[in-house]
């Protein structure tokens, strides 16, 4: 992320023109300097001020990503082309037809190329993911399918003769593809895909065939309308030596092309079908496929982790078929990290709607006095306030995600691979499911208004609805999490390394898992619960003894219900251990983005939402710590007052915090929600 | 609620002819005839039962309401009326014009009349409106706007005259007619309304005009399209005796003709524009309406509560603008009844979808075994189960709400009016958020299928979403609900009765204001846990506890903030208070209805589900238990353990719980969630 270089004197904050030259400089010069800051004594006299001003331009700029100037190129096309924007009603088959139309515009005439990035700049890619899904999601999906899936596959799982065949095409828009992966019968459970490619040495040909209904790829996107070609993910069979029977190597990767590349006819042998309308996403074309003895050339095979020899040979750097299965999968991991990244995107958008019209709206006031905003209600701040906090605590984390995805692909350090891997799933998990449930609440808090379509909540909300089930099933990939967490506990005890982001464990296991301490337990100063080691203290406290405990039960149960049947009835225990974990993570990541932040109005900010963020979610989960008695009761009604009254001095800075996400009004686009006029633009919609 | 009469001897048990001719004469007699059994230890004896075998058919004959068979009436005439039925893709326009045919269709061909039950038979109604909402919930607004709101208001608010001129037509659908009472600027605040009716003296009319565009009325169904009168609530004012200004009577209700009887063209002085298009009920044709002095005759004044003279002379049985308005809207509280009632019949079907589709998916297994059931992973039973036991507990609550509504209308008695007012606000408020979120979770649960939209969870979730909003937003009902109580304790105090709902703080507040019980609250036995005093107690004492504390410190603040502001500082904790009192007359109702069921198998399905819902609920809660001790952590730790038995045994039983819904898949129609085949009809679906 990156770091602003002001010169925090108390003089400078009281010259308005010389701050505004100084940030002017700032754009100048952006290199990151860190102050190295006595961080505890910094964050804890950042309790004791009262009087908050948040500089919007300085928190802003703090905030942005690198890539800022690609993602105003984005808004500026489409601001330009007003005929491209998505209208509230659109059938389904227009909606495709217009997606792809500003697909092709963002590529053709505003000239950015997104797929160069995928390979070079991720960064810049998600980027841009983001800021054309806050265009139209639909956009967002279908630029995804065609870059970081179908792309993906020819990228990270082909080899050059496939780059030099696809990639020109594949970005520039004349090959558009899907990514065959998903059957009816079969999304979580990859291993268990039933279509199959028959080697044919013949002919030097895969047979690829969809042997029953179960088998039909379903929900490829691209597919019902698009696409030219498939990524198809079958279970590759070869002859065995006596020509008898075939032997199952797998599920491998291939290109099967599944429409003319001129009169876009269905291919023979390829039966496609609609999968018609969607909860959302009904820009993005979602088909159905079937394979009856399609034949492709020998080449198709993406042959970077496994191939075949004209004589049927297999070889392979990798020893076995899960071996393999894993390094495949493990490259379609920058999915996830777009997909946690764009959702906070989301969240962005509907907090900064719901925020600025709680701000404008009135209603009921003190007898005989005007009526007030309804975010002056507590219930209202209780809504909304900690969900601010959560957005700007997964800004953070997802930009840290991006980051290190980032550093993995430049050098695919192993033990940076597993921990973008655990993390991305955590993250995507996480901060999906946040905003899906965030999404309904901005809409309920918006009450009549909110449910005009014009002002967005119903259809960001069904769009993003499958951010939670596509590119892995969160509770899949809360699974996933906890599984690496018990393999790092494992390895810990074995004397092993931990990954970065697991490091924290090393130390929480042997201080934790004795009997709390009474005394702390009672303490209940504002001070000490805006310490964020207190704070830090209390999530891995409660992640590091979910660990340890449900370490114990599998190990109890696996005795008489097997590994199986032991991760069963201990799964609720084990997603909750996730959630705990990346809460932790996030945390962390926030305090760091406070501690780092090197002016000191924005610092305070960051630090009032960041402790709102912290305390919010150990109340919410206040019965665990009761129950091990970390907390007292005094502490626990603390906790809880102090989480309102936090939540009422971030609604006095709440404008300025939407307005640091720098969302232009064209980006937000619904009238409730504009900087200004927004009743007027409102009732001028409807046609007064 | 039906109770069956059944002869539940072990002997009988075991014939199965023998019970299937009692079931059928069951039929024959459904008098109901209640057991006095000694409940508490029945209720104990059910525990220990471990082989649980659900008898579908008893199950689902003990849960009906009355009016099953005008249900039938209704889902048999859109069953044999394909071209009626709501396609999954849609305009705006054209569902508008589907749902009004729909709507003539029931009326005038189906020969159901329910505007008659809203006066003489509202149980009736209400059954009506839950099967109708469950053809297309757009069609059940249009008919609650018709019946409940519109004609409500000519019922309820006006006087023979005015039932003599408009019944008919609004019972045949040749009236048309809205409900305005909503405008831009205000819409909870209802006494903020600020549209005019000036009496003329002169010509003896009133002069409707909307002074600004904050009063424009907005939302306003059956306005945009097909309605011909509005019920127009605006503020009375009177011409001062010197004629110089005017005073101010309180909103009244004015019946308005806006469109022309025969040509269908909007009437002078009114301007209309269309609301445009909605996250859902998109059948529903929504308008704004602005008056430009639109002059109506003296006669349009429902006068039910107030009324006026030839000469201009104001009379009212009420003696203040605040009486009047309280009984103006007391009229109105049915639509909330029908609203509480419906959102159950929405989580029935969509519990029901998903239920049997996570019984039908397979995903993953042990180690070379075949994959299991998704319903049988302990993560999905946590997703389902409790919201399985929570349609059965709100069901059960909904009914006795629909009786006591029932009831009142007969009896007019003003403490079951009270009683009946705050009952309804808080049902209606807390299932139908809890029934919103249920919407989010359900889709989730069934993954990319789920998405699909042939299988429904958008529609409902985005037709239901503003159930949470209209006839009274959720967090301001349950202040109502919170105010209520806080009166009732006021009076007990003074030594008044409580309403009968209520009648249990009457004991608690003595019983539970002291200390928990340190014996108790170790108590940890699955009899202890499952007895229905346990629960009762807990969910009591947590109210009670909420009850008084926000007493105390209501007090306190209101001394330095006033009331408005000490209501404010409470809010949260308000809020909380009023939930939990809905909780507990939920569960008081829940047991009620297991212990009433005389049949041993029923009511063995019914307990073990009434203990889900108990249990879970406390679990949820835990924190506010513990921190005052009311359960010692091994306590705390044995309610969750029973709460994931309780789920994994409702599981073993989940598909004859849902069978008991009685929904036949033309009703429920999502191709995942059909009985039989749902796979190929799905597939069917898509084309192959």
């Amino acid at each position: 992320m990156q770091i602003s270089n002001p010169n925090p004197t108390a003089d400078d904050e009281n010259q308005p023109v010389a701050r505004r030259i100084q940030r002017l400089s700032l754009h100048l010069n952006p290199t990151p300097h860190h102050h190295p800051l006595n961080d505890h004594q910094l964050l804890l006299q950042t309790c004791a001020r009262t009087k908050l001003t948040v500089d919007t331009t300085a928190l802003s700029y703090y905030m942005r990503g690198k890539h800022r100037d690609i993602q105003e190129k984005v808004f500026d096309y489409f601001n330009s082309r007003p005929d491209l924007q998505t209208p509230v009603e659109i059938s389904k088959d227009e909606h495709r037809e217009l997606c792809m139309r500003q697909f092709l515009g963002l590529v053709r005439e505003a000239g950015i190329r997104p797929f160069r990035y995928v390979a070079e700049d991720p960064e810049k890619y998600f980027a841009v993911l983001e800021a054309v899904g806050s265009i139209d999601m639909s956009l967002g999906i279908k630029m995804g399918v065609q870059y970081s899936l179908w792309g993906g596959t020819v990228l990270n799982l082909g080899t050059k003769k496939h780059k030099d065949k696809y990639f020109e095409g594949i970005d520039n828009l004349e090959y558009p593809g899907c990514f065959a992966m998903t059957e009816l019968h079969h999304g979580s459970n990859v291993q268990g895909l039933q279509t199959i490619a028959i080697f044919d040495p013949m002919t030097d040909e895969f047979i690829i065939d969809t042997p029953n209904d179960g088998a039909i790829k379903w929900w490829i996107g691209n597919a019902a309308v698009h696409g030219k070609f498939a990524t198809v993910f079958a279970k590759l069979l070869l002859p065995t030596h006596d020509m008898k029977g075939n032997s199952d190597m797998g599920v491998h990767a291939f290109i099967v092309p599944i429409r003319d590349l001129k009169t876009h006819e269905t291919l023979p042998g390829i039966e496609i079908h609609d999968c018609g309308h969607k909860v959302g996403l009904n820009g993005v074309d979602n088909g159905a496929l079937r394979f009856r003895s399609v034949r492709v050339p020998r080449d198709s095979l993406l042959n970077r982790f496994g191939d075949l020899s004209r004589d049927g040979k297999y070889t392979s750097s990798l020893p076995s078929i899960n071996k393999r299965f894993a390094a495949t999968l493990g490259e379609l991991v920058g999915g996830r990290v777009g997909l946690a990244y764009s959702s906070v995107g989301v969240l962005k958008i509907a907090a900064t709607i719901a925020i600025r019209y709680s701000l404008l709206r009135q209603q009921f006031g003190p007898p005989k006095q005007p009526e007030i905003s309804i975010l002056d209600y507590q219930s209202q701040q209780h809504k909304l306030m900690p969900m601010l906090a959560s957005t700007y605590a997964f800004h953070f984390a997802t930009l840290y995600l991006v980051e290190k995805y980032s550093d993995m692909k430049k050098s695919h350090d192993e033990q940076l691979v597993g921990d973008v891997h655990a993390l991305s799933a955590g993250l995507k998990a996480y901060v999906t499911s946040y905003t899906a449930k965030s999404l309904s609440i901005c809409r309920e808090a918006c009450g009549g208004h909110g449910y005009a379509a014009v002002n967005r909540f119903g259809s960001l909300r069904n769009d993003h609805d499958i951010f939670q089930t596509f590119e892995g099933d969160n509770t899949v990939l809360l699974q996933q999490v906890a599984a690496d967490l018990l393999k790092q506990y494992k390895e810990k005890f074995q004397g092993g390394t931990l990954a970065v982001t697991w490091n924290y464990l090393r130390e929480s296991m042997n201080t934790y898992l004795s009997q709390p301490n009474p005394v702390t337990a009672r303490w209940e100063g504002e001070d000490h619960l805006r310490d964020p080691s207190f704070q830090l203290d209390a999530f891995r406290y409660r992640t590091s003894r979910l660990l340890q405990s449900v370490a114990v039960r599998l190990r109890k149960h696996s005795k008489t219900l097997g590994s199986f049947g032991a991760w069963n009835r201990c799964l609720n225990h084990l997603l909750t251990l996730a959630e705990s974990h990346i809460e932790s993570v996030i945390l962390a990541k926030f305090i760091e983005a406070v501690q780092s932040c090197p002016e000191a109005n924005t610092r305070d900010a960051l630090k009032l939402i960041c402790d709102l963020y912290a305390l919010d979610r150990i109340w919410n989960d206040i019965g665990t710590y009761r129950i091990v008695d970390y907390v007292a009761p005094n502490k626990a009604k603390a906790i809880h007052k102090l989480t309102e009254y936090l939540s009422f001095q971030v609604r006095n800075v709440a404008r300025e915090l939407v307005d640091a996400f720098d969302l232009p009004d064209y980006v937000t686009r619904a009238p409730i929600g504009l900087q200004s006029d927004a009743y007027s633009q409102y009732t001028h919609y409807v046609g007064f």
